[in-house]
């Protein structure tokens, strides 16, 4: 089973869900409306303790990872500002007291830093006897509109013409050891704010980046109904890693969007790329690398049965 | 470690929290002020193969009591509907897409038929090589009041004086195989709302009844700081099971609740049965059988280290 083959069949069911989801399942964060004109935003990401952290890590690394994921996929609807975060773990038997509170203690802190306070949530012990058995620890978060009645930069807001941009740099979030920035990443909430005031209409479609750029692109042109060209060249690379390494690894958790007219090069301290156009086509992402051009969705990374933990081209 | 040692810990941090969680974690739901007034809630339970449902069930029953887990939580507010629910799920290595999509149809079939619609979450898998990991379901809810400015039953509004009541019967939701009601009960929604309703502001301190009668009933009693008394002839048990083993057992997902004045034998098809009285003295849960008493609250099901998943008196 391929996640995605898998979440294509959750989307196709979308239709049976009622009126009051504003933004059904499929994009950073669903949106749904509470009778009173405003939506309430939701989003859930988990973090396992030798996936999306290295085995033995300390607890509260792998609680902050949970918490920055959830923040980042409240950046990516632009117009939207964390409340409160509820967790469950799911302690492997023999867990310290110690390495419960540390969990604890990564999620609270992290929740507090972002004003994303952790209000509630459970904690069950596994009943599997071995000792390999990962600390796990998922997240779900709510989020508000900044300014309600203004939208979200939805995956399709994407209109053909907008330029392709991405803020701070791709690749290299993940060392082989499993260390990396991808523990410990500024999610990209106060640019996202920025753009949104900023740009207003002319901010298109927006998604953070953790699948890999290409992959993630991927959905703004599968939701928006539109090709996307890049140019390699202007991909904004971490020193060190080749660009079409970059486009593939994911875990950057910086914010990839569309849009119209100018965009500065520069919002809240964080650098701005353009790195392509929206244009007319059947639904791809077209990466320019000197005279050739390849396919990026396919490179990117993919939560499915025997990805590694570290991304990486498939 | 003990589940409620390390919660105590975890609500002596609530003085932490930001003014806009009106209500901190302690109670079955946060709620989280958006801004205008109203409160939103927001819950966290999961469900784990082997633990709260038999090992090998079908996946739709795990994902149907995470589900319904919640929704009882939802109840246990008195006034307050569901509005939706987002789901992370940790599959063990090799889960068939069969079994994945077995567990989200559970989760959202009983999110739909709850008035919870399933928007959104995430699946991740285990690097566990055990072939006996446990599939694994986190479910979080929103939910909203059903009338807006008049408060919840909270677990602090419990007054010495009040009436003690109980929805339904209490003891045998679990076979000793693992079986039972408890993966297929319907949340006290109806009777909740009913209450609400008729008693307004006679209404109390409520609980849904998870840990075990008396040891929820404890949880009333600690956060209301008031002593409770039990006539252990009073309380309705199921049929075949002894009163002093139904009010340790747990797993019920009846309401619990105190209220001054006439109450109703019957409310919404449910039957609620006084039981006993909110009386002055030190925090406690004090049962009178015959000439007999004996403190409720260490005979119910904790979820800590060497909990089974059956309770039963420890």
């Amino acid at each position: 089973m391929r996640e995605f083959d898998f979440l294509a069949r959750v989307f196709a069911a979308n239709h049976l869900l009622p009126k009051r989801v504003l933004v059904p399942p499929g994009d950073d964060m669903a949106v749904v409306d509470l009778g009173n004109g405003d939506g309430i935003l939701i989003a859930a990401d988990s973090a396992i303790e030798g996936r999306h952290a290295p085995w033995g890590c300390d607890p509260s690394v792998l609680g902050r990872k949970a918490v920055l994921r959830n923040v980042s996929d409240v950046a990516a609807m632009a117009n939207a500002r964390p409340v409160a975060i509820v967790a469950t773990a799911v302690l492997p038997r023999g867990t310290s007291e110690d390495r419960a509170w540390r969990l604890y203690e990564g999620l609270r802190e992290t929740g507090a830093a972002w004003d994303a306070p952790l209000v509630g949530g459970d904690i069950a012990r596994t009943s599997s006897e071995d000792p390999r058995a990962p600390l796990e620890v998922s997240v779900a978060i709510i989020a508000a509109p900044v300014r309600p009645g203004r939208g979200y930069a939805l995956r399709s807001n994407a209109r053909i013409g907008d330029g392709v941009y991405v803020t701070g740099t791709i690749g290299g979030a993940w060392n082989p050891d499993g260390t990396g920035r991808h523990l410990d990443f500024t999610p990209r909430i106060a640019v996202a704010h920025a753009l949104d005031e900023v740009l207003a209409d002319r901010l298109g479609a927006m998604i953070d980046v953790s699948d890999g750029l290409g992959r993630d692109l991927g959905h703004i042109a599968e939701c928006s109904r539109v090709s996307i060209e890049i140019e390699l060249g202007h991909v904004p690379t971490t020193a060190g890693v080749a660009p079409r390494e970059a486009i593939a690894q994911g875990e950057d958790y910086e914010l990839a969007f569309t849009a119209r007219g100018h965009v500065p090069s520069q919002l809240a301290g964080v650098s701005i790329a353009r790195i392509g156009t929206v244009v007319a086509g059947d639904i791809a992402v077209r990466v320019r690398d000197g005279s050739a051009w390849f396919d990026a969705r396919t490179a990117g990374f993919e939560h499915g049965d025997g990805a590694g933990t570290g991304g990486g081209a498939r």
